[in-house]
């Protein structure tokens, strides 16, 4: 095991420096990085930004003051820079703590805005026109956990009611069919991960808005709002927002490069799109997130954001042929022992995830890689790391 | 005008290097930073904490693996640092993205906790207990909007009673009787910032602790929790969780000297005092606070806490010698014109902060302060930087 493991070593070709496997050395011994969907490394270039940020921008982006100035131009080159990567404007987007932060605030707002929406119908008349009751939320059951935990713990609470379509056994996508067929009168919220962190698979947002805007150009007052996670894909994928046909797009640093830190883009925060802030304070943000800025990590989100705007497709490929070589490997080692469990039929997937098993009795997950000594790998989700055998 | 604020500049004295005032070039002009209570600098040591952690543990803390398990235990040792510069113990910090968040969650916490109170009370008897209609927070009339606008918020939204109980004109503190004069059968908060940001005013959070508490063995169901914003206190006076008798205690890096991130104190989170989470997601700081751990910010955060753990008598002593050196040729200067609004009979005030008026009709601090070349102070809290005249 460990040998024909240690083989897997040769993998790490010409092309495997950077955005792909990366070596470390650590205790003398070298390790090969293969977990990029959990986190990446910092890009040099990112790293640069922040630490220009930490000497040269201290300042509090609220002050009127030089150093104030200062930050707040970083801040806001950040944020063009944010939203150019996901074809949005400036003010679409909005910096939040991470991806968990931005995938509650959508599900909130959801809720929040279905309540207003329902007093704001019962005071302009008193009828039943379909938005009293729970508000219902749709989404995946594949969905990272600040999507799922959220909407678990709305219903448990009786604030919502909740479907999570299952994605095909076939395809690994949320089939747009099964979406519609899940929606309600009182659907207000329809939020699916752009591409699966474990699979890889790239879900049809595209058609899965078009088809709920269409829905929503018959529906009187309660509009579907739709949301996306874009944790995975964003660095990886094109994601554009109009394109895609989103109200929400959460955008996670830490998976393309940038430090930890997120935005939520919103098409025309309080204006097009609601949004109602979870957190009050100082107005930050445009009060949608309140909290003195981040300044050094929003700094290197923008550079990542920027190096993504510049180099996507330089990225995409190379990302792919290493998978398509480590593939080949896997194949070549293993033979009829190896499953792929992130190849579809008709799905696409991102370009970077290979997800495989090893099939034999006593070949769990977690079992094969505590046997290797070199490949950092994952069973699953960083976040579920404990529960071990998948 | 300028000239005479010119003559400040000779107030770089000796001492002024570190920690109390800055120098920096911009433009070729040395300008004097003086605005501390808005933000500070990061100590060089801990942009190196920072930088290294940038560099060396951007392993998802939750993985299995070596690049985890290196910046597992940076957040553990941060957490260690945090807690003893608080006098608390690491099980006690919650990580926050920064004093917004984590103030918001200490009144999110208590209205849950009345709720969740009522709710057992209703099905252990029905019977009224002083628990029942909406839940009473007291708080004063000089906190940070991030408690300020947020018990606003519940109040608008029907969700709880609020009490802002105003600081004595002569002594610019909230006074325990006036506290405790505020306190109903449905109080479920006591929130009242450790030291003022614009007067430095020490509030008399001990006393106020002490008399809840004796308050808290009468009542049979609704204890009172009681919270301190300490943001502008934490590295500038000792702060002790246990000798204040807090329950939760907010910590603030970018006020001494650290990141932009925060830390809640909470004495016992979950078990003796609850902590109810705002966001829901992967499980990291055992739920009550979920999202990817921001290592280098939190690296930064342990840092700046073991400095002030090691060095707060000799920073502490630094301030005041410069204080009182500002205060002294403010007042060879200015003469009788000069009105010094952190000076009040009978309280203490941090050692770093001096609020001064020029007295005269055109001597709004705003045209004051825009009439300098060289020196960054502000009129008030950077977050109301836009409202000018104070």
């Amino acid at each position: 095991m460990a040998k024909q493991y240690d083989d897997l070593g040769s993998l790490k070709g010409p092309a495997f420096t950077d955005h792909t496997f990366q070596h470390y050395s650590e205790m003398n011994q070298d390790r090969i990085y293969m977990d990029y969907n959990a986190t990446t490394p910092l890009e040099p270039e990112v790293i640069q930004a922040i630490s220009e940020a930490l000497q040269d921008a201290w300042g509090n982006p609220s002050s009127s003051y030089i150093a104030g100035a200062k930050a707040k131009a970083i801040i806001n080159q950040s944020r063009e820079n944010v939203a150019r990567m996901v074809g949005g404007k400036a003010e679409d987007i909005i910096f939040t703590s991470g991806g968990t932060e931005a995938n509650n605030l959508v599900l909130h707002t959801a809720v929040e805005h279905f309540r207003r929406s329902c007093r704001a119908a019962e005071e302009g008349g008193g009828q039943q026109n379909g938005s009293s009751g729970l508000p219902h939320i749709i989404t995946s059951n594949v969905e990272h956990d600040s999507v799922k935990l959220v909407a678990e713990h709305l219903q448990k609470e009786g604030k919502a009611d909740v479907t999570y379509v299952p994605v095909s056994k076939v395809t690994a996508r949320v089939e747009v069919e099964d979406i519609m067929a899940a929606v309600r009168s009182n659907t207000c919220l329809v939020s699916i991960m752009l591409a699966n962190n474990e699979t890889g698979v790239v879900m049809p947002l595209p058609e899965i808005c078009q088809r709920i805007k269409r829905l929503n150009r018959q529906r009187e007052r309660l509009q579907i709002l739709l949301h996306s996670d874009a944790a995975q894909a964003v660095g990886k994928i094109p994601v554009h927002a109009c394109e895609l046909g989103v109200d929400y797009l959460t955008i996670v640093g830490h998976k393309f490069y940038a430090p930890r830190i997120g935005a939520l883009y919103v098409n025309g925060p309080g204006t097009r799109t609601p949004v109602y802030p979870m957190l009050f304070g100082g107005g930050q943000e445009r009060n949608f997130r309140p909290g003195t800025e981040n300044t050094p990590m929003i700094a290197g989100l923008g550079k990542a954001a920027d190096m993504v705007t510049c180099h996507l497709s330089d990225y995409q490929s190379h990302m792919l042929t290493t998978k398509l070589y480590l593939e080949e490997r896997l194949k070549a080692i293993f033979k009829d022992k190896i499953h792929f469990n992130s190849h579809f039929p008709g799905s696409d997937v991102l370009p970077n995830t290979c997800n495989v098993s090893i099939l034999g009795p006593t070949l769990q997950g977690w079992r094969v890689l505590s046997s290797c000594r070199r490949l950092l790998a994952s069973v699953g989700a960083a976040c579920h790391s404990d529960s071990g055998n998948r």
